[in-house]
């Protein structure tokens, strides 16, 4: 492996540059028409222009990008995150084309991508999936029977469709018992169906993912959990490392992620996210193949390069790390800084100093396209406790300055000063019900 | 302590107004008139202008900073380093206006002043100093019985004055017998004076210093050492922490650190400065009293916020840290970014991600001033080896974009690439050496 491109933009794409570039391995950039200033392009070694504004004709466009890669030599390809990095048929395509695919093998990203099938392997594998039918039922008794197995509350859903119809949250017996016919009558109509099914309902979960690597030598190791429940519409906004779970909860919740990868063969840097319900009781929601938005915290903590890892095992080498030696040490926290408002950066300061990271493709002059991910730049801060890295996250982003472009910045001092962020108590819901609140006032 | 006057500017003011916003400290900038727009005065809560450009005039003038404190109600000064930081009377002044002055107390600040008294200290604390004559003398034999206690190469000097007058590096008994009457004679007519006497001439030694943390319940900590022998006329350029001495050495180094701090009484945070010659031969030179420039690859290494520290200590707190809780983890490397011809930041791309942290009060469109320190920005970079640490800081220096302000970002990016520095090789004179074999090229 000796020049890597990278089928991505952004912080992530200057995160991988970086990366590359301190272990000595060149770097080709690609990018779109509107992407020909951006930062990536600037950074790497060489860069190709692989088409219009529009990602389904460049940073999704598969021929294009193998095309680059040919052109400039690159022996191999990084996805980073988003567009192409979870494409099955892009990763199988790096592997016919003798390009590696720095990431799980193809049929792993497939498996992952089927629901149902990674659902099955799972629960063959003794992980945890949230409770519910095995299959699709149309009479009550069987309903009452499975909402005592499940326990509840549940969620009874139509079996062939979403969007709310049929759906019913149940507390109790007797609400079921009062509700069912109604809601299967609604399911006939809107999906000409009556059958039903059962999920267990869990009430104010927390996300909970655990950091993955694996090599092709059989080392699987868990990197320590990350608490990502602040949510605005399913959209991670803060996100902390660790996380406030017990310890034996996290032991339970580590060794089952480890499980969960080495039952998948996974290779590479990989996430298992949980719902979390309570002590020692999570659930497999799913499992991603690439690096994530908010890998940094765990690289504090950790002191563990991802993409270095990443690229360790992408050019077939030993990871190097063992179980054993892996320690959490100290908390950090990442914000995610999103735009608002499109626009040119006409003024810029990003803070520093001791215990603060920025990751950003952000620069004077730049303008942000309004074509991609509304990410502008990624604040992280690490400290020995919990307080005083939020507190150093409350300085951080009271000094950032973003001039000419809308921001989030004023939101995210707002949650960094609620009480119960303070606290440590929140859900996946939270942010959502704060909003709501907001439009009550 | 509720509000800290910061009599300092530049990339420390900001590290330590950033420090105490942390800890929910209100902070005063104070500024000299070419100041008005530097970043310390944009960050603190309020700011108060001291004087024109010239330092005497305003960030060494004393009256005018006590008085920009008493008219903000600040109880307490953070004096930074360079300025007043190590002015006794400037500290004396401090105390006697009922004012917290950062730092330790002013008589420990004057003795460490005075080089001879400081020495005595040292010695009666069994802190090995420089072995020399602890007194002149006139005779040729004198010279010969003192040169074999001491140990050849000797340093023979005139004892009333320097300036290079009198002055001889002495490799052996034959040399000192020949050169001993024409440096006497040369002696005698520079200063009138034919007393001489000799120093251990310490053979290409690095300069490594001892971090220290010391509060007003007994509790003196070592914070591991710094290597910083790559210096250019006696200024640091680049500094790694930890050295490359063996663990004894250290050992070693570290407790007679602390007994030295504790032979002081010293309060706060202050370094304890070495010529280290080999294993186990190190030399005392002196103590600074105050934060360092160097300070954060420490920070890095051991975790420990050394401004939060300087905080906590003047507050009357306990540290909170035990030296047996100390540990070393990584390496850290720093860079400081220095003007070379002064101007207006017309471009800026300082680097960032994982393992980089960067202190500066620069930003686009900031006119540098010539009236002050060259410092521009400290790039630090931290790793679990030197080796990726050094490449870090490549990659770092390199994406390092400053337009319109000279800078000596190439002399940094040469530095890192010469196979010495990448070997760990060099002395405090490597880089004057280097410079002088350019100038013979």
């Amino acid at each position: 492996m000796h020049k890597i491109l990278i089928a991505n933009r952004g912080e992530i794409a200057v995160r991988i540059i970086r990366a590359c570039h301190e272990i000595g391995l060149r770097t080709v950039a690609v990018y779109s028409t509107v992407d020909r200033e951006a930062l990536h392009v600037k950074m790497a070694d060489q860069a190709v222009c692989i088409g219009p504004a529009n990602p389904q004709a460049s940073y999704l466009n598969q021929t294009n990008i193998i095309e680059a890669a040919r052109r400039t030599g690159a022996d191999a390809i990084h996805p980073g995150y988003g567009f192409l990095s979870e494409n099955a048929e892009f990763a199988k395509l790096c592997e016919t084309q003798g390009i590696t695919f720095i990431g799980p093998h193809s049929e792993t990203i497939a498996l992952l991508g089927d629901k149902a099938r990674a659902r099955e392997v799972m629960q063959n594998a003794n992980v945890p999936v949230i409770p519910g039918s095995a299959e699709g039922f149309t009479e009550l008794g069987t309903a009452l029977y499975q909402a005592n197995e499940i326990g509840y509350p549940v969620m009874l859903k139509a079996a062939a469709g979403g969007g709310g119809k049929g759906m019913r949250l149940i507390h109790s017996e007797a609400q079921l018992k009062h509700e069912f016919t109604m809601a299967q009558g609604e399911a006939q109509k809107a999906f000409g169906n009556p059958e039903m099914y059962l999920e267990k309902f869990i009430v104010r979960p927390r996300h909970i993912e655990v950091q993955i690597l694996a090599d092709s030598f059989g080392n699987t190791v868990s990197l320590g959990e990350r608490d990502c429940s602040l949510q605005q519409y399913h959209q991670k906004v803060m996100e902390e490392a660790p996380s406030a779970i017990d310890h034996k909860t996290r032991y339970e919740m580590l060794s089952t992620a480890r499980r969960a990868a080495k039952a998948l063969n996974f290779l590479g840097a990989g996430t298992i996210e949980f719902l979390y319900a309570g002590p020692s009781q999570f659930y497999f929601m799913e499992m991603n193949t690439r690096i994530q938005v908010e890998h940094p915290i765990t690289e504090f903590i950790t002191g563990v390069d991802l993409v270095r890892g990443q690229l360790r095992i992408a050019a077939g080498m030993a990871l190097g790390i063992s179980q054993e030696k892996v320690t959490l040490n100290g908390y950090a926290l990442e914000c995610r800084i999103t735009a608002t408002v499109p626009g040119t950066v006409k003024g810029l300061h990003l803070p520093g100093g001791n215990g603060v990271r920025v990751d950003t493709a952000l620069y004077q002059g730049y303008q942000v396209p309004a074509n991609y991910d509304a990410l502008l730049a990624k604040i992280i801060t690490y400290a020995p406790t919990r307080e005083i890295a939020v507190k150093k996250m409350q300085v951080a982003i009271d000094e950032t300055v973003i001039e000419g472009v809308g921001t989030n910045l004023d939101f995210l001092y707002r949650l960094l000063n609620n009480q119960d962020v303070l606290d440590n108590k929140f859900d996946i819901e939270f942010i959502d019900r704060l909003i709501k609140e907001d439009a009550h006032d």
